[in-house]
């Protein structure tokens, strides 16, 4: 099947049925936690989805192991491809490295340190871009037209949402196990994979779970997508400490999945991501990359109704420079 | 049930069982976690028993929970007293807010400002000495004197060692559920409560897996106790970062345990500690304080051999002050 001209439809439940079998023993099965120091802050029941504590820190890994594992021999000895602010590609040279597929990763040079000292510890070639002037998805296929390499699409691709959608099937498992059912998940929503896989879950086995995106403020085109119902780019000169969040604007098919699926979208401020950060460090003792952190932002800022409610939360990646994270943590005012 | 003047005998396996009943459903049951990363670091499988994550972010919960919802209706109206560097102060108020007894803590001046501001937080009434020149066991037996408040001793009661044993019952539980037992287990050791649970869960269950405890430089009294078959204190003037884990000497009834029941002591350095924090922070995402992190510190260092074995880690709990954890963090030299 070649990879990059496929008819691009929309994943059903069973493919992402078929891809948590294929990253099952590979990928971790997240714990879905509970913190009674949460649920007494917001009124309600909060259930975190801790993909922090996934291989790499990040969801990212399930789309990248489930796209990779699908290719044929020929192809993985070709290598693989990627573009990515750090977490896609942390995932992808992971997979790549267990799947023996040689992996080239075009980066932006301003990306958190650890991300890209992550990926090339992980085996895998960077390779740095300007991310104000240069267009990494030219040069990423430039690098697959000489290499023969495969790319891996970040989040517009059914492979890649099969594996994000891992994470719902998880989190309806995991609530069911402890009797609940969520009202509501949050999703954190850059190109929107994530979300999309989620959704497909929900719709259908729960279809009365609302789906909701969270974006950072100056990044909600997937919001303002959902809304027009066409594609809507981000203005230029946004600015935002999520950036893991930062893509430009929807993909076609995660935003005709998410259009149709998601029940709105929701917008959080640099702010409000940074409380959320000192709370998850104070409270959870977990470790949450600004990116990861916007659904529990909403949580905790009120721009998520949760009074007797169950919400879902993904917490979806932990990658953030010793630097920043220590000059979050110091303010401290989330006691 | 006169719970200062009854023998202190032992716990045994079904009396851990029987306070894992009366946790249960308050308790966390905090998840068994495994990372890639780390068992690639060491050559060998490490389960880390992630207690950060309890309820106010250390095992102690579960020993106060069970040693107080153990009072009965006259014993708790007349309130619980406990000295505590700041762990076991915070399960104390946390238990005790919850099963409607008031509570008195005496703190050392210097613990972790989160120690003292989560513990006043949680309802309890903070009564501060100095540790180098106040005994603090006798300003706690004034205060109970003067109140009828009853004692909670932070290891040296079979109520307290029968909670914390409940984290050896969940060990072993969650390896077998993904298929695995232990070889060793390594907990952290100040006075020996958690200790002396967890091993006495194991020699009845699994008694072919060793318990080893880990201690800080200057503070491995259980160590040298056990060594010598006979109480040992710490040497005065000995400095360490791990707050947590200062107490003097062993218990008399958790030393009578571990004596019988672990294998060998382990000791790390304050760099070993700080490596480790590094590493939780960096690659498990997990916040760990000093005194929680030797078990893993043991790990990382070599001081205990992981080669193709199946170790469980007993993190132990995350409550450590932004300055001292950013500065730690900023390090970043466990890449």
């Amino acid at each position: 099947m070649d990879t990059q001209t496929a008819p691009l439809s929309p994943p059903r439940y069973e493919d992402i049925k078929a891809a948590a079998a294929r990253i099952s023993g590979v990928a971790v099965r997240t714990p879905l936690l509970e913190s009674a120091a949460l649920n007494d802050a917001i009124g309600g029941r909060v259930l975190l989805k801790a993909e922090m504590l996934q291989r790499t820190g990040s969801f990212k890994f399930r789309g990248a192991y489930n796209f990779i594992s699908q290719l044929d021999d020929d192809q993985r000895r070709r290598g693989v491809a990627a573009y990515s602010s750090g977490n896609h590609a942390q995932g992808v040279a992971a997979a790549a490295a267990l799947l023996g597929a040689p992996a080239t990763i075009v980066m932006p040079a301003d990306a958190p340190n650890i991300k890209l000292d992550n990926t090339r510890a992980l085996g895998a070639t960077v390779v740095t871009y300007d991310r104000h002037t240069e267009p990494r998805e030219e040069i990423t296929a430039q690098i697959a037209a000489e290499s023969g390499a495969t790319i891996i699409p970040p989040y517009d691709h059914p492979w890649t949402i099969q594996g994000q959608g891992t994470v719902g099937l998880e989190i309806a498992a995991q609530a069911a196990e402890i009797g609940a059912t969520p009202d509501a998940v949050l999703v954190c929503c850059g190109g929107g994979g994530l979300t999309a896989g989620v959704a497909t879950v929900f719709a259908e086995i729960s279809p009365s779970t609302q789906i909701h995106t969270v974006e950072p403020e100056c990044f909600d085109d997937t919001a303002r997508s959902i809304a027009t119902g066409r594609i809507v780019s981000n203005q230029p000169g946004g600015h935002s400490i999520c950036d893991a969040l930062l893509a430009p604007m929807p993909g076609t098919l995660t935003l005709s999945i998410n259009s149709r699926l998601v029940s709105s979208g929701v917008t959080v401020s640099d702010d409000d991501v940074r409380e959320a950060m000192i709370f998850a460090w104070q409270k959870l003792k977990l470790v949450v990359e600004p990116g990861g952190a916007v659904a529990l932002a909403a949580v905790l800022s009120g721009a998520m109704e949760c009074k007797d409610r169950t919400i879902a939360v993904v917490l979806s990646g932990g990658n953030v420079d010793a630097a920043l994270f220590s000059e979050i943590i110091q303010r401290e005012t989330a006691a």
